[in-house]
């Protein structure tokens, strides 16, 4: 089980949590239930929010002060987000931030950080010394190279080939970590003898399974951008572990911006305009086959992919 | 007719167009026929390339760099950009750069100016004088306000009533010049028994029809979507005259990347969830209404619309 | 004197901030005490805040996670902010951000977002109409054109020359909006019988001077450098005058970041190679001129600039 | 010795190389001579420009249009860039734009990514299969953890202790590599009993001194932050080896800007409020000491840094 803080860091949660003080700015109940408290995500991972700027209100006190008059044929919040998020207009959903913490192994850490519309504050293993903590796949999500999807991961392990990569990872990363220690060679047990490696050179010899942290901030707009690539099932699996449980702060946070954004992204579908054509000629009762419609195979099956829902 | 440079500038662009250097760079030669040259846009604006970085290889081989042999499969260029683009795979797109110098009102400009991800060095009126130049709209885009849609134009106004707005136009305008002229006090005719106001401030006398000019630089991921924004048939007219005339160096300059964007962006459409499940009722043959779409009114619009193409 | 809302507008704010409610959030008092009070600047303009996130304990928090063990040795947080300040060490501060509800003439908007990195929602006056509200310098601001100086200004004008100016500025303004209502032609009063110009139109004939509004959401680094840059005494005034009353909000919001960047970015000087060179001379008891300083005339004068004080 | 390409990169480089084609646009000579060259960083690293648009004349050109006849004042073009870098007037310097193939240790490329104005695209570990290619320091670069500085090295590790550290880092390398190889299971040699765990999950094994590639493009004001950033020497001594590689093709590409920029930024000082109090009072002739300084330990040992050159 995923227990992923210490226990000073559940007393350091605990007096955070217990701490309450009148503010006038918005307030959303449902996201100060979760604050600080971290959700776990994969073996030794976790999120949790430490701060939030805004909710579904901030959105359309923004859309209504931009469009001013024009809003007012969109009568309810819920249709006028819904109406800002087909049609992309992204500043009103950019007034709401929000703020986590994050552990997270580096190899998801180098993928995350390519969303450069953050802001980040990382644990630095120049000043610090890393935790020996890895992360290890669950033998469910031990799987092969997919055979037809460069990008995709095929059916799981099994047996001794399983048992030989799971016992792999953890022993390579077990001598690696005590390897950077002794290149330390500081604190309890230090050889006096020895001067010690620096830090920012012994971290070279841990694995990319390596849990890191940091403090990721961002606006709404752009997190739905994340959301939409890192949620997707396209993603590697290890980082969709931290989108979906990201989604559901977003649900609680701002549950009418979530709607619209599972019903015209997550839900929803771009068409081509080869696509488009086909959808017509089918809608208009004609049979249409990957040979008559005039699409590639790879644009015929993304477009059976979407109607079949 | 729009003669959109002074004899001078001409001068200039000649002389910037005759001299040709040999390049290890990537060379379009078909962006090299047009650069320096202005394209009119309105009546008196324009656009002209004058710099780029970058085509379709560039896009290319950024794309088989990042996905290595996983690209092998998308054996041709136009398969492999038509696959980043409808997979929203931006950064390929972004290896591309171009510049162009445009003359524009500022109420365009104050449009245009939203778009945060480009470079910027507009002609600056603290520091000189602008000149006596005003857009004012050809009698077919002197549009009534739409009584439908608060964000478009209705039919032309005609009669007095367009002529009256357009004399209106212009005198005001003339008016605002011959006093921000009389306020400078500067140059020939100036009159030595007054000091003149500061630049920085008889500017504000202008209307926001002033043209002004500015280099404006951006990589070709964002300027898609500026395109995409700015180029739409919801977009102002006025800025739509700029989008139009800048996507035709688009298509001289990377032909692959602008096929792609037309094919997904212009000529495609996003489906929400509940969209998309009429179209699957449709397909499968029943006649759908809008009251049996449990769709809203406008969504069940946008469908038709999408659908009539 | 500037009665920066309307009535309505102030029953609306009142209305804010009358709730209160319980945050687990980092609360700043003395910006709660100031939270949607409108602070008026120039003759109707106001910035008010209207949201925010964290305050000086975020900072620390950030800049402890990063450099962890590191950061003991720079033991309060007065002295850790400044070291991050001199360093520039900029993401700490990126973890604070504070939105503004602005009023502002137009040419002092079109200044203010040449800065990229904020969030913006504007009035829009395709969708909606402006009021009849200008911009009019104060007597004591009505400057001419520095002489020595192309960005700067001179005296004040004085006498006719200042009345006419005055007077000039706001029977422009007043004919322009005149012109306004009558292309519009909407709401009471309209002429049935003529259709309006749209609104998007319309517009165009407005100086630059008239008043927009908008929502203005930064994080506290770049609002630093907005602030360095905007309230610099090279600034326009107009602006400066914004800077001004925001550098006060953020001195309620995050005392001892405030507190750096006056030590080290308003209070302080970066001084070239060439600078450094001439003060360490001076340090050593040479008496060094301009002639013989080796520096350009300019570059000399702006190391007097700093050594003044 | 570094010999970082393979035979058939280099052919490539060779084939790039003897390409040359008219073009319109500015062409740098000294920068085209570099073309596509690789230059070794570390050991088995280098950077190479690949690509590149504009140089000190398009700087001159973006000035002049922001400044008009303003800066007809500022005679020469040295004089205006200079003027420019020291009052951070950016945007003439965002014109430029350059593009590097870099080859790099992750651990660096962690770092590198951190600035988030660049576009990127790197060889994916998802998709291809890294090569067995290990960044290990040079025995001069084998440094100790510095005592008074948590950022900083030390001495050089000698004798036993290094050569364990360097033996250590390469076994656990190949090792890490090893088992990579064997539970990826592809190509020659591959057992075909076994499947083979997907690449994007085998990658998490590979240490952080494995190196990686990528297309890295940047405009000249932005890689001017970098290079002050990461060229500095409380930068990380691998991350600076890049730095310094990548400045001088900054000095071959746009001259005059690389001589601001040393002047202004690498040679000279930024000194707080109280730092120019005390010079003030040192240039009066007064021995100031530490204690009559009124400045903290660490901001006096800033300042005799700074006056020591």
């Amino acid at each position: 089980m995923n227990m992923p803080v210490t226990e000073d860091q559940a007393a350091e949660i605990a007096a955070q949590r217990a701490i309450e003080r009148p503010t006038r700015r918005t307030v959303s109940p449902a996201l100060e239930e979760r604050l600080y408290r971290p959700v776990p995500v994969l073996d030794r991972g976790f999120i949790r929010v430490v701060d939030y700027m805004g909710d579904d209100s901030a959105i359309v006190q923004a859309a209504r002060v931009s469009y001013g008059r024009g809003t007012k044929s969109v009568r309810d919040d819920a249709g006028l987000i819904g109406y800002l998020m087909r049609h992309r207009h992204s500043t009103p959903f950019e007034m709401c931030e929000i703020k986590y913490h994050v552990k997270l192994p580096i190899f998801v850490a180098r993928q995350w950080i390519r969303h450069r519309t953050a802001n980040v504050n990382e644990y630095s293993a120049r000043y610090s010394i890393l935790d020996r903590e890895f992360y290890v796949p669950e033998p469910d999500q031990l799987s092969a190279q997919s055979a037809g999807n460069r990008q995709g991961r095929g059916e799981a392990l099994e047996g001794d080939e399983a048992r030989w990569v799971l016992d792999t990872l953890r022993r390579d990363a077990e001598t690696a970590y005590d390897h950077y220690e002794a290149m330390l060679n500081e604190g309890e047990g230090a050889d006096p003898g020895r001067r010690g490696l620096a830090r920012e050179l012994a971290r070279m010899n841990l694995p990319l399974n390596v849990y890191t942290q940091w403090y990721w901030k961002i606006d709404l707009h752009n997190l739905f951008h994340f959301l939409a690539l890192r949620g997707d099932a396209g993603a590697q699996y290890e980082i969709r572990a931290y989108a979906e449980a990201m989604l559901k702060t977003v649900r609680a946070w701002a549950p009418l911006a979530y709607d619209a954004f599972v019903e015209n992204r997550l839900g929803g579908a771009e068409l081509t305009a080869g696509q488009l054509a086909v959808v017509r000629r089918m809608i208009a009762g004609e049979e249409v086959t990957r040979g008559t419609s005039g699409l590639s195979k790879r644009v015929w099956d993304e477009l059976q992919a979407a109607l079949a829902g």
